[in-house]
């Protein structure tokens, strides 16, 4: 019997407020929060084909812009990423050629999709989580389509609770992919954890009030997911299985 | 006139040890060192295509390795490369192996090379440095015949320093190119400064007894840069442009 361990919940006690329903007791044996994770760079390696692909889109717009720079933005809500993108030209920034980028960005994707695998364990640690009854969900920035097809790469079950950018309004840096997630599981955001490999995931969690996990898979530095608030940085999904115990789930 | 301020002699003159040649005074004029620039990732955008190009040759030879993995160590020498990637892996090392990665390597750049451009800067710099008769060369772990083409990007006059793998027998992070680059402008490598984007670049530079600027147009993380020694750090070319002045760099 597993359990996530969340937030503690004395400081309830010690301030003579009732514990919420969420925070179970541990003997109770449930997790009390679960475990979301973003798509793109954390459970598949796709993150740099997106870049490319951007590229090729930025430049179809006659847009030159250097790929580092693009790099640090992917992962954003693509409607975001496009005007921040516009917005660094100093051109200003047009509803109409912010949605064209996004399809342009869509079709050359599809050159370079051929690349894309699973990242060194992302089946193992989801399926490792499943045996230890630690609810997951996906929450991804991109589109449904994109993400089965994403999803479809790690062989589960093809029932795996998947948030996109179709059901919520406004996707990363916001925090509604994290709490529609949370929400389908039925868990409490506050005591979950996001795993994720860019600075937009992490900012994503602390404005859910969730702890955010990174991973170095997407190709960012340790000191930047640190910085944009990680409470534990690991090398990809493999690593982070290694270490499960550090982020509160254990074997009980 | 400009100079380039190299380090301080000073500590020669406090233990008594006579000043060397190199190390002229700053009334005649000259500078004391130059400016060695790596290439890819530094003055040309090319560093996204390298680890596609690395991934696809990797995987011609049934070698899957996430692509974050393969950005950390574009810039190494390619045969240390080959070999670093391969030990990973845990299969033994072969030469014949690490010479045909390579040159799978060098076939697959080919198709991502039409997408390559300079860094915002890149040329501007270079031009502005030779304007203020500040010596500079480039130094790449590449071979020859690919790094001309990259060079022939910047449209410069053609007749550039460009020390590559073919002149040396160890390429970065060994010091060999950058020693190599300075004893072609007959400048003291100890008064120089090297411009590079990953810490290959910054580890030679230590090693050769200069100083390091980073570059974050490569994709590395700035504190990855500064740990692996960067005395500063800056965007890419454009940036260090409008910064010569923080790297000693002065008209007067």
């Amino acid at each position: 019997m597993a359990r996530w361990q969340g937030r503690d919940s004395r400081w309830r006690d010690l301030h003579d407020v009732p514990a919420p329903e969420v925070s179970r007791r541990r003997d109770e044996g449930q997790p009390r929060g679960a475990v979301l994770f973003d798509l793109d760079g954390t459970l598949i390696d796709s993150v740099y084909e997106h870049v490319l692909a951007w590229r090729d889109a930025l430049r179809a717009e006659s847009i030159d812009l250097p790929v580092w720079g693009i790099h640090r933005k992917v992962g954003m809500s693509g409607g975001l990423f496009a005007r921040a993108l516009l917005r660094e030209t100093g051109a200003p920034v047009d509803a109409a050629q912010a949605e064209r980028l996004q399809q342009r960005h869509e079709d050359a994707f599809s050159k370079y999709a051929h690349g894309v695998r699973p990242l060194p364990g992302a089946r193992s640690l989801l399926l490792r989580l499943r045996e230890l009854e630690v609810p997951w969900a996906i929450a991804t920035s991109g589109r449904r389509l994109r993400a089965a097809a994403g999803v479809e790469l790690l062989d589960l079950s093809g029932d795996e609770p998947l948030i996109t950018h179709d059901e919520v309004q406004h996707a990363k840096p916001d925090p509604d992919l994290f709490l529609a997630a949370a929400d389908a599981l039925g868990v409490p955001m506050e005591d979950s954890l996001v795993v994720g490999d860019s600075i937009w995931d992490l900012l994503a969690a602390r404005r859910a009030r969730a702890l955010g996990v990174g991973l170095l898979s997407g190709g960012y530095g340790r000191e930047e997911l640190e910085r944009a608030g990680a409470f534990r940085v690991y090398e990809d999904p493999a690593d982070l299985l290694d270490h499960l115990d550090e982020i509160g789930v254990r074997d009980a």
